[in-house]
C-alpha cells in the first residue's frame, strides 16, 4: 500500500564529538560545515546541530576573570567566524538549528544567554530561543572533578517556548536540561509544535550519585520519547559528547517520532550526522484522538503548575 | 555494602483478567480478596486494585437505559458486596487502592464519576480521587467494534489531584487516561508525592488506527515511566485486562520506580500478583538534584498550560 499524502522534512541530527579546549572557532565551524554537506547529500533539508557547539563546555570550569567568561560568548550572530556556515547552508539551500553562548546588550545591560538559533534555507535567523532551565550551580562546589556553573554563566531565557511556521513545518527549539521537563514539550504542544530540535552537553557526572549516573543515556531518551509521543511531535535529540577534555558526555543523538518511537540514532561517540525523513503529518492522528487537548486537557486541575514553583509535600 | 536508611512499602499490583458481563460483584470480591491473600503471604503493605474493578468495563456499550447504566455504579463505598473486602483486608492489616464507578448526590444532584479510593491498613478511606481524563466520546460512534462512552457516562473529576500522607507516605491516586497527561503526574509531583497509584482498562482498539494501537504497550509503560521519572515517584500501574467480552485488552501492570525503570510487571493476562518493597526514600535524591523544583523550575514560562485548553497553531 502505498503512504498517505504527507510532508516530508529530511532532518539530519549532526552529533559532535568532543571540542578540545583549544580548538578555534574556524576549526569548529569546518567541522560543522563538512557535517552540513554529508546532511545535503543525503537528502537533508535541515541540520540540527549540539548546544554551544561552538567551544568546548566551558560551565565545567570556575573562572573568575569576567573577561575569560566572555570569551566563550558571541556578541552577534552571524559573525566573521561563523559566516562561512552561514554561506554554505544558503548555497546548499539547507536549514540549520545552532547552539551558542551570547552574550546580548539588552535593557540596558550585558546579558548573557545559552541560545539556539534557527536558519531558514535562505540563511535568516527565523526563530531564536534562550534556554529557560539550567541546570547546576551558580557557585563551584567542592569534591566535584568538574562544574557545572550553568546558572553562573547564563540567565534564565527570556522569550518563553515559541513555536514559528519555518520551513512549512510548526517548529520550536529547545537545550539540553529543558527536555527533561515536560512542561517544555507541553508550551510547545499547545502551539500545535510538530518538531522540536534540541541540543545538548550532558556530562555523565551532573549528579554526584552513581546510582543515577548509570543512567543518564536512558533518561536522555525517556524524556524525549515522553516529550514526542504527550504531544505527538518530532524532536531531534543532538548532542555534542564524547571524552572532552578529560569529562564524559553522553552521545545517542536520536530521532523521535511522534510516536515516542526511536526511529534513527546516533552509533559512535564522535562527530556523526544520522538523518531521517520526517513526515510532518505523521502526528496529526495523535493529535485528533488521544492527544486531542481541546476535547480531553483541564486546565483548572493543572493550575499548581504555575502557582506553585518548588514542591510542598501535604500535612502530616 | 549494606542498603542506607530506607522506608519501604511493599506494595502489589493485583492486575485482573477480564471481568464477565454476568459476573456478580460477589464473584469479584472474592477474586479481589484471594489476591489480598496472595500479596499478604508476599509481605505486602497496600495491594492496588484496577480502575472499575468491581465489573466488567461498561463504558464499551451504548445504553439509552439510565437505570441500566446505573446498575454499573456504587451508591456507597464500602457497600455490602464490598464488605467482605474491607473486612479481609482490615483483618489482614493491608491497605488497599480500588476503583469504581461512582455514583453521588452531591450539590442537589445525582453525580457520576469513575473513582478510586485509598484505604489504609484500618480499614478507612483516606483518600479519594475522581478522574479528570475522561476518554473517549458522549456519542455512540459508527463503525466501531465497541464504544468508549466514559465521556457519556462520567462526568470529569472534582478533586483535583490531591496528594495524602497515608500509611507514611505522600500518596496520590490516578486513574487510566490519567497516567497520559504529563500535567496528573507534575501537579502530584508539586505535592512531593512519593507514590502514584494508577490503575486502567484499556481497549487496544481505542483509537480507531492500527499504527497507533500496535503500540498501546509501549505507549502504557512510556508514560508512566516518564512520569515516575521527571517526579521523582514510584508509580504502580495495574490492569484490568485480557479479551472481556470480545474486547482486547492491554495488560503489562507494572511498578516503576523514581528512577523511571520498571522493577517488577505482570507476566500473565490473568490475575495476577506482582509485589516489589520500595523504597520511598530513593527518590530524595533525584528530588534534591536533577528534579528539585525550587531551584530549577520556572513557573512563568509555562503559563500556556493552564491558559490555553486546546493546541492553537502560530501564524503562518
Amino acid at each position: 500500500m502505498p503512504r498517505t499524502p504527507s510532508r516530508i522534512m529530511t532532518v539530519a541530527a549532526a552529533q559532535m564529538g568532543p571540542i578540545a579546549r583549544d580548538e578555534s572557532r574556524q576549526a569548529v565551524v569546518a567541522r560543522l560545515i563538512d557535517m552540513l554537506r554529508q546532511a545535503k547529500d543525503r537528502g537533508a533539508d535541515l541540520v540540527v546541530y549540539p548546544e554551544l557547539c561552538l567551544t568546548t563546555f566551558f560551565p565545567r570550569w570556575m573562572m573568575e576573570d569576567q573577561d575569560e567568561v566572555d570569551s566563550w560568548f558571541e556578541r552577534t550572530m552571524p559573525n566573521p567566524a561563523v559566516n562561512p556556515l552561514f554561506e554554505a547552508a544558503r548555497e546548499s539551500e539547507v536549514g540549520f538549528c545552532l547552539g551558542y553562548a551570547e552574550l546580548a546588550q539588552e535593557d540596558g545591560g550585558t546579558r548573557r544567554f545559552n541560545t539556539a538559533i534557527l536558519v531558514d534555507k535562505a540563511g535568516r535567523v527565523a526563530l531564536k530561543y534562550r534556554k529557560v532551565h539550567l541546570p547546576g550551580h551558580a557557585e563551584p562546589q567542592e569534591g566535584r572533578k568538574f562544574q557545572h556553573l550553568e546558572k553562573r554563566y547564563f540567565e534564565p531565557g527570556n522569550l518563553g517556548f515559541p513555536v514559528r511556521r519555518v520551513m512549512d513545518a510548526n517548529m520550536g527549539l529547545c537545550i539540553c536540561n529543558d527536555r527533561r521537563w515536560p512542561e517544555t514539550y507541553r508550551v510547545m504542544g499547545l502551539q500545535d509544535v510538530e518538531m522540536v530540535l534540541c541540543g545538548y552537553n550532558t556530562p555523565t557526572d551532573h549528579v554526584q550519585d552513581p546510582a543515577i549516573n548509570r543512567l543518564s543515556d536512558f533518561h536522555n531518551h525517556l524524556s524525549m520519547q515522553a516529550g514526542a509521543y504527550q504531544n505527538a511531535t518530532w524532536v531531534v535529540g543532538v548532542a555534542k559528547g564524547g571524552v572532552e577534555e578529560g569529562s564524559e558526555m553522553i552521545t545517542h543523538s536520536a530521532i523521535f517520532a511522534p510516536s515516542g518511537e526511536i526511529v534513527a540514532q546516533a552509533a559512535t561517540m564522535e562527530d556523526e550526522v544520522v538523518t531521517f525523513a520526517c513526515d510532518l503529518e505523521m502526528g496529526r492522528k495523535y493529535k485528533e484522538t488521544i492527544f486531542n487537548f481541546a476535547a480531553h486537557r483541564e486546565p483548572d486541575a493543572y493550575r499548581l503548575i504555575v502557582e506553585r514553583k518548588g514542591a510542598e509535600p501535604p500535612a502530616a
